[in-house]
């Protein structure tokens, strides 16, 4: 990773999100609280990193890009409460903290979690400040992000994980399952940071194409980790996702199976962006390091 | 009432939200059906005529509002569906029917809450079929809605009134959760309304005094029906709010006064649209039906 040029972006991110929380200081203190807390516990910002990214990627302007950028965030954040929702994965930790529920209660959490996703539309239908975006293409970006993170992506995608833990599901349910819970949200950040970036219909299909290859090998490995990870750190080859008898690449086809599926999807992504003019090394490079991301 | 007008105005808004879930039979089958359960459970529609008769008395297409009118009847029942958790108020029963984590389980009513509130964003950023409505009047609509049912709206509302529960609240407390959690949304959707009809700036605005004072008055005249219709079936004076120990204009100024305020709000609303040029007949009547219906 260019680490200088990546943390620049990361700041920008935080930089925004504390804007768009600053101007609404109103919100009932503890929801604000709890909203924050989640949203600031040390996200790596990947999907925001991708918007800007791809609006970079095809010549557009930050400026453009950061409001979506910080909404996707929100909504990745409003996801992991609810996912850790007792009546859900019941987790009590997340990234080492308390997770909203333990901290603010179940009630709070819940609330964090619809005023987060109700919020990151709002900020998804301002204009950019410092960057005119016309309504179209805004209108555009919301039917993008809506389309992936609803109930036919992020929302279904956790109701069919959930419906098929502790079963046997194929190939085909597994793969639907993690495009839908986690693929959409990381093509609709590359596309709605194209379109926010200005790209053309053919440079916007190239980038969809890349979002959609990358977002399948951000699963894959996150599978692979799931048992290489544990296998590193605890001398077993026994991951959470197994405990769980979810369904994962490797128990499908095999460890090194899995790591040439992932290594072909990611080829294929990165060709996919050979008809793109713009400077895209910094694009391949954080695709390259989300779908392989060892932490 | 003129019932066969408003009538069709339900039919209208029951085909657009058929129309809507039928194109969407890919969501999972179970969220599916939790999501159409609380949907089609026979509300009143009231938020979608709103929608629709405000766009009609600037002189607007129904057609141009009917998207935006089934969005915000999503967002109500998602607002109902939360509410009603075991971790909120812990309702079993809703309109005469099973509440939808009781038929569904916990786990899919969070998600199926989720998946309405994210669809309703979705719809509307679509262009509405059959009427022209330009991408910044979308998203003007997009910031009106998401404003008013976010953190800043019903969804804080509804964090403040739990923690007021069981605890006095002064009069000016009681009129923001009021005015947040209910009173927010009845505005937007006159609002709303209004914009995708065509209302200029000045009807625009009048039309919001209009729904503030109709929104308010709908609370305060929700509270008088939560004693008087107690009184009547009950044989006492004492409804669930007050068992509940919740703070309520009855409570804090007496029956006879909060029927004043209720009517004068109503009044104030009234006078509000006496700069519109169109038919206001039908909004007039369905804001008194709105503020004071008696079920």
């Amino acid at each position: 990773m260019t680490a200088s040029h990546f943390e620049g972006i990361r700041r920008d991110v935080d930089r925004e999100l504390n804007r768009i929380f600053d101007s609404r200081r109103d919100i009932p203190q503890k929801l604000l609280e709890s909203m924050m807390y989640s949203v600031m516990a040390g996200g790596k910002r990947l999907r925001p990193s991708l918007v800007i990214t791809a609006a970079e990627a095809v010549g557009g302007d930050r400026k453009a890009a950061l409001p979506t950028a910080a909404a996707l965030e929100m909504i990745h954040t409003y996801t992991l409460i609810h996912d850790d929702l007792p009546a859900m994965d019941n987790d009590d930790l997340r990234r080492g903290l308390p997770t909203n529920h333990k901290k603010f209660g179940e009630a709070t959490a819940i609330l964090a979690g619809d005023g987060l996703l109700t919020l990151a539309f709002e900020v998804m239908a301002e204009e950019p400040p410092g960057a005119p975006v016309g309504g179209d293409v805004l209108v555009r970006v919301i039917r993008t992000v809506s389309k992936a993170v609803g109930a036919l992506g992020t929302v279904g995608g956790q109701q069919l994980d959930m419906e098929y833990e502790g079963r046997a599901a194929d190939a085909e349910i597994l793969e639907k399952i993690h495009a839908l819970k986690t693929g959409a949200m990381i093509t609709a950040a590359v596309k709605s940071g194209a379109m926010l970036g200005g790209a053309g219909e053919r440079e916007l299909a190239a980038l969809t194409v890349f979002g959609d290859k990358v977002g399948l090998a951000f699963q894959v490995f996150d599978d692979i980790l799931d048992v290489e990870g544990d296998a590193k750190t605890m001398g077993k080859n026994v991951g959470g996702d197994v405990k769980k008898k979810k369904t994962t690449y490797p128990a499908l086809m095999g460890l090194e199976e899995s790591k040439k599926f992932g290594n072909k999807l990611i080829d294929e992504g990165m060709s996919a962006l050979g008809g793109i003019k713009g400077e895209t090394g910094f694009l391949k490079e954080l695709a390259l390091y989300v779908a392989k991301r060892t932490n």
